[in-house]
């Protein structure tokens, strides 16, 4: 209620507790999978465990409130599953979360939601940005006042500015790809990262790995647990080495900008004495509970409050970095509801971007009446470089002020001030003077952005 | 699940979505109440709104989805609203939310619950402080090293190390305190903070306050809205000034730095190379999934990781204070999560603090170990100031670093080793340095810490 | 150079490194003169340390990198005075820094410091409050459209405007002034907060104080060595107690949000395409130096520029409360450059905001021309509220909204096109729609808003 | 002098305000040899403009003051650069800045610097992992207690803790150097990112490129600029898509938490009851203003105060992507000082982890002492996960839970214990209990990590 932008959208059940818990499930048959394959376990424990939960519905609340006993949700989380088991077969009971700790359990668990999470994110970035392009291929020669500071600067078009909004994006979406496909490993070290437990467990087991070797042990079952997640290794534990969750916090904290550049700039535009550009219509969307006339941008309003609210998150998971020895007292704690505060926060801004971008209409015809209304000002400029190798600097600079002023307090037109200027007229044409100062005729390469940031590498 | 912190304290209810639906509702009633006892709306009408909501349950998953649609929930609230009262009275519906703006009610009922939350938390902050203070007073003059740098400095109490904690949590509560009391006030200026359409409807309505002026209207239903709700009022609407939140934001993050103070010093007292305090045990409390051997601080560790978030998240309310115009297009809707994140972190630490001050033990056996361990090196402080006059600065600090090195070394008791020193036999007795290097002996006011603290006006 | 808001300001000189240096200078003295004036140190050891002071200019530079050795510089600092002063008289030197400990003495410097920059940054922030008043007295009836979410809503006052900006101005100034008059205590508690070191001082010097108890010890001392300094006292030292730099970040974190309000508005209202206030002109000041025609609001934008940069700043100062243990290793050194960097932000950017206040001109045809081109829209709430008894809400509504498309499709006033449908007709005359659409007619308060806020107690 | 971290280190000039000033000019020389190349500009105006600056000494204190009239440096720079070349040849200073505009000049010149100030961390963060690979290969088999929450967990060894550091220092290093070798291109657009007015001067130039196209004049431009100071290109100016801004806030944050967990880890062993590691000695260093005997962990301090500053200047840096429209009021100017005060900070903090890392030496006799203290509880895991499978989870755990306590009571060995256990000697004889409690027998793969480490690809 206090989250319009992922109120609703399915970001929420991404990252819900319930989706927590079966992560955490998942993750312990993974391992019970893995170490039956390398016979740690009885094969027939891993059958006896699957049988057990597949009726099985956990008490999520309950298992987040018996997290108060341990500061996480994981004993309780394994407790239920064993009794759960050991209603089934009690000996399977012993196999399951066997050799394992805590946090092996829960950063696997959230190395899986991130990855799904993550891919949620850059499937609405992408729609964005296909719609992004339709839009900015229609409108790649459409004329606009640039705006620096405010102010209206040189002419641009509207495809320029669109392109400037995809290469932002495209920059979040590689980003996010490169952490959703390499940056989110399993974690299995077992109670302090030496993997010792998994490896008496082995050598007990009377397997195969009975007598390997401590690092054939890790490396194997590693492998074969990372192989059932379809999620990547990593060179040792990560513990207390918290590049993964930094990475993700990176990645999330620039998606966060560049969505927030879109819609900070969809507000700025649509405002009342500009108003380029409006959001897709939809009933009772934008209204006001006061004023019947307002349509008010909240699309992009949504997604700027997300964009305010992510980078201090992100700042939190960067300071959990600091976690003591082998298992931080509150710092790896502190990570896990930012973390999914930011999933959310981008699940619902990049859902809400993706129909903000849909439906992003353009109006061309208010585009044009402002650049007319400035008279030809904001090309001026073009008469600064063309004079100033002409007049000098110091001239040309105070000959085009003194127009620009001129104009504005005249209301006349920048062109007609300067066509009244002799020491101008000594070098340009009134004509000449007319078309250079057309804003459509200084546009750079703006027509070509929407192009040149597409065919990016 | 992922916040074991606060899970299933009572601050959850306390900020939830439903109550801040129920929120909302107390706000529109008041002001139906307000305007009726002004005569501005028909007395009636508040019967009608009373009867039809009576029996009502918002559908608050429904008012927060739709909450898309306006970027805030109050028009789905308000729209449902009607809907009720319509039912029972179409007339008395028209008189719902009469006036109003969405930002009055969300911003009302954002006081409301800040005020409940800060109250819940200052009941938490004080139960914590009676408790340390009982503990405190207990270990008035138990001797314990004072750590600075994470080394050994000199000797303090236990009790004097309470106190600072103490401390912390008094400055704490009397911020809380300021900000519960008069900091919260009512939000009232209809769409743009200039209250007309109030006015207009008094205008229109035929009552007492049709010929009055704007500023009696607002002074005099300003005063009876804020007097319903025992809320204070402020001098103007604050839609754009949002020195309320971050004044709470200010206490909120204060409160999370006490709080976390008492949480890393218990943290750093409980370390096994330490533990001379230990938390209060309770079945299946501080257990390793792994490790059955271990008692885990997790009271402490909660508050902290709790403390470890609070400031970024009041940094965004901070940010938002840079609302533009009359409302700002995201700055105030970035402001609501952090706010009700921070309430429910501070809840849950509170809370937690209160049973960890409750049932924190002190081991002054091994307190008193640790310190006699030292072999009177903690207390060469007081030898550098007696020799200091006598020796000169430069031959007293080397005979006293010389002396802490020999004694480090050799496992001899500094002041053994000095009274082999000679040219500090010249002064001093072996007694009498034996007598100023007991820890005991060199106390300071630190007994007289807990009074100090407690004492203040 | 990458901080122009607070270039070449007073402020700079205010924190510079050599006002640090100067501020523990006199934190020794006043120490000693305490000390001195009770019978702790002799008399005459003041004189010595002053007269050796007096021609003597440290080498701060030198101080800064030696601070390396101790983490703080107060080691390196009092080495330099030791040698200073034991040049003159090597007795002397002997009572310098008598007792004391590091962070007494860099503690207490800060809040000297913290001081005189609150003093600086009050003025400048009164200074914009009495500009600020005048321009808002001048245009408290200057009807401008009011914007919420970037979107005209209804009519206020460009006063108004001006006295949202007062009023968070005042919330600061307050709390900035009781930061600076009673929330910046001194320091004094020795290597540990048990003022154990001054008490042996005491109990050594033969003086009045040598049977004293610490308590008495403790108080007398504090009391003098605060007199001397003018600062206030606090119930024990705060070494690990965090609360006044906690309360000071606090204080400029909301400050910075009221000079950023007045900032961000300023830069909406001087848009090219809104353009209703102008910066001050000055030399040069605006310029590109690309576009002869632009005139960019370079002071609104420097002071947005800070209030963008202090919450994070303040964010790490509150994090930095979390000090383990009687002084935390690192916690305690992470205050003092965001500290540094907050008053020197505030400081450029009160400073900056006097200027612009002083300054700024409103284009009052501007603002009606704007009004005008609504066409009475921007009334229509209150039409709104009329009809909304007289036709159901749902009707009323409706006929707003669509006479509001249609006003805005064919470019006609709100009122013709309301005075063309018949249910309106039939309860409003045309002159009578006319004249309740006026801008001017439904300002409410907004004329009465700068008194109600400078009125405030 | 606030900033012990970063006193004196190399990195202060890397990133004053004279490299600032001196990168401009690097910037400016480059784009003019590239226009020249091209035929944009004459050839010999760039030989001028090198003979003008090169006994030119710019006076960076004014160009920082006058920087408050552009809100930028770079007018006043270009100012003064112009007023140089015009003394030597007022034609070629016309050629200065040609066609460019500030954002252009700044923000490559930053570009320039930060690739300097990250080649310089690099250097000191691989200075670290070459001398934490010495000490992590000579203690590779050097066993202590692990430690989660602050409590002995299992045995690992020093070696591993160390790779730990290693891992997380590694991961910075890839981090930063991506971003250093492809991530700071070159910023060149023109006053709204069109590169209009660099075409113009093409076009004007009567040169090669008189009728080139757009796109080519941006390509070969872009290019030669790029090529002259050894930066990437991007696809497109980045003028408000601040995406290179954001990946360097990324990976110094990231570095930071590397650096940061390096820094926690050797305060938490050097505390007093601890003292596993210390830190190198120097003339000086570590001591207390007020007591003899200590010797304070001061490199680890000043690392983790600067770790915990960086993840807040990140995040407002992260925030300044939110730049409006074609260039920000504001949000461009907030990132520069957060952005040099991050690489102040990490310049400083990888200096200092490099002298800490050199010099750190391990007491291993302490080490193995703390273990044996344990009496064989961190190796109870082991137990546990044998006699599950022998008496059942329950039966198993409830022996451990209640042997561990009577060893901690009396003081026994656990071994000692459980032999008293006439279940557990049911199962395993007194030798083999003894052996298996062991901690060097349980070690998992420990030894191997720093391999594991530093054989990643």
């Amino acid at each position: 209620m206090l989250a319009p932008v992922h109120a609703g959208v399915p970001m929420e059940s991404l990252v819900s507790d319930d989706a927590w818990v079966e992560a955490m499930l998942e993750v312990e048959l993974a391992l019970a999978r893995a170490q039956a394959r390398l016979g740690i376990i009885p094969v027939d424990a891993v059958g006896q465990i699957t049988v057990a939960v597949r009726e099985h519905t956990f008490d999520t609340r309950a298992i987040a409130v018996a997290a108060r006993g341990a500061a996480n949700p994981v004993v309780a989380f394994v407790q239920e599953l064993q009794r759960v088991v050991a209603a089934v077969d009690p000996i399977s009971a012993g196999y399951v979360h066997w050799g394992s700790t805590s946090q092996d359990v829960l950063d696997t668990a959230t190395m899986l939601i991130a990855q799904r999470a993550l891919s949620a994110i850059i499937a609405d970035v992408e729609s964005t940005i296909d719609s992004l392009t339709r839009l900015g291929e229609l409108h790649r020669r459409t004329p606009i006042a640039a705006r620096t500071l405010g102010m209206h600067a040189v002419p641009t078009t509207f495809g320029a500015r669109v392109a400037s909004w995809i290469q932002g994006l495209l920059d979040a979406r590689d980003r996010l790809r490169v952490v959703r496909d390499s940056g989110l490993p399993v974690q299995l070290g077992g109670a302090a990262g030496t993997f010792a437990s998994y490896i008496e467990c082995a050598h007990r087991s009377g397997g195969p790995l009975a007598d390997a070797s401590p690092v054939e042990i890790q490396a194997r079952l590693t492998a074969d647990f990372a192989a059932e997640l379809l999620l990547p290794t990593s060179p040792a534990s990560w513990h207390s080495v918290r590049t993964p969750l930094a990475d993700l916090a990176a990645a999330l904290a620039i998606t966060s900008g560049a969505l927030g550049k879109f819609a900070v700039d969809v507000i700025s535009q649509s405002r009342t004495e500009v108003m380029e550009v409006l959001e897709p219509a939809a009933t009772g969307r934008g209204e006001s509970s006061a004023m019947p006339q307002k349509r008010n941008p909240v699309l992009a309003t949504m997604i700027r409050s997300a964009s305010l609210q992510v980078p201090a998150l992100a700042s939190t998971i960067f300071g959990a970095m600091l976690a003591e020895d082998e298992r931080s007292p509150g710092a790896w704690h502190a990570e896990w509801q930012p973390l999914r505060d930011c999933l959310l926060l981008l699940g619902g801004s990049a859902h809400t971007a993706a129909e903000l971008a849909d439906g992003l209409t353009a109006d061309t015809e208010r585009m044009s009446r402002t650049l007319a209304s400035s008279g030809g000002q904001l090309v001026s400029e073009r008469l600064s470089i063309l004079l100033t190798p002409l007049l000098g600097r110091t001239e040309a600079k105070k000959a085009l002020q003194t127009a620009a002023f001129e104009a504005a307090e005249t209301g006349s037109s920048l062109a007609d001030v300067l066509a009244g200027n002799a020491m101008v007229r000594n070098h340009l044409g009134i004509d000449e003077i007319h078309d250079l100062l057309r804003p459509e005729n200084y546009l750079g390469v703006a027509p070509d952005l929407i192009d040149m940031v597409r065919n990016r590498a």
